[in-house]
């Protein structure tokens, strides 16, 4: 999508070792106009997978997810990574190693909200190792619920999530797909 | 806002303790037609304070701010409670005490996205003790920059938020305001 690769490159930042800062547009600041074109995008993508839910997690999936259900028309669930204390005693839990805190973080979702036979479409911000995303789809899988694709705002290719998502047999869209960030740049591949 | 108070009446659950359960449309599953039309009210109500920004704090007011910023066609931003590695290390930090985890936690933005002389329009999801939202006015300040407003989805009139803001001297907004939830009630107060 042109318009969020236009973007990554004039507001980007290649912090080095493969960390992609995009904290003015997605991450701590949101541009909201922008976003909402990510979740027309999404939605459009992915109108013919039947989906009945988007999921996410906390906490930079929850903007592009609530765009693509609004276009959608779908409920969206982002979740949790601390249990709050209006959430039953019984959850899906599962553990998946954070990039950026460099340890194994909970991802938590009540069973009030993944129901059994739901079609589930998962939005989030980026695409790297994909282990963020394989957790959500155990989640969702532990809820008997199926999920019907896999979005992701910027893809890093070159971190191998495309193929640990494989296994899930579900189309994968990503808006921004980055197959190179050495010597400070940024390098786009197609799609 | 008619819509809101008709679902909390519907979907929301008074756990005790003055704890509202609204997971099933803001806070863990969203409801994101119902977040949408939230935010269109917030930047009807808010369409003449001049706002150039919208603040709030993750996790749950990130979805009333991003479709309030949508509709205001401004940028948001999140203040974050844990340092992410591509934030500067001068940040603007306060401590504010968090309702759901007994204890204080920190509120962190960058000095690149809250930037002297900027008219911030602060949205969150509830208005309780007011103490998130001092502590984000305590931010904007830090930066310069001057609070034009404050928008809750929930007010609990009864945990004295609104006296706590006065100090501002801001218009404050919320779309349901609970006056009471005693015996396991849900009271709507005027406005």
């Amino acid at each position: 999508m042109d318009e969020l690769k236009q973007r990554i490159l004039q507001d980007g930042r290649n912090l080095g070792g493969g960390i992609l800062k995009v904290d003015s547009f997605v991450n701590h600041q949101v541009d909201p106009l922008l976003m909402d074109a990510c979740g027309r995008e999404f939605a459009r993508r992915f109108a013919s997978v039947g989906a009945t839910k988007v999921l996410t997690a906390e906490i930079s999936g929850i903007a592009p997810a609530l765009t693509t259900a609004i276009h959608l028309g779908l409920p969206v669930v982002y979740a949790r990574k601390h249990k709050p204390i209006t959430m039953p005693d019984q959850v899906y839990l599962t553990l998946a190693p954070s990039h950026t805190k460099g340890r194994m973080v909970e991802l938590i979702v009540s069973p009030e909200y993944l129901a059994n036979g739901e079609r589930v479409l998962i939005i989030d911000d980026f695409l790297a190792s994909g282990q963020t995303i394989l957790g959500l789809a155990r989640l969702a899988e532990a809820s008997g619920s199926r999920i019907v694709g896999i979005g992701a705002l910027i893809e890093k290719t070159f971190e191998g999530g495309r193929d640990a998502l494989k296994v899930l047999n579900v189309p994968i869209e990503s808006l921004a797909r980055i197959t190179s960030m050495d010597e400070e740049q940024i390098v786009f591949g197609e799609g």
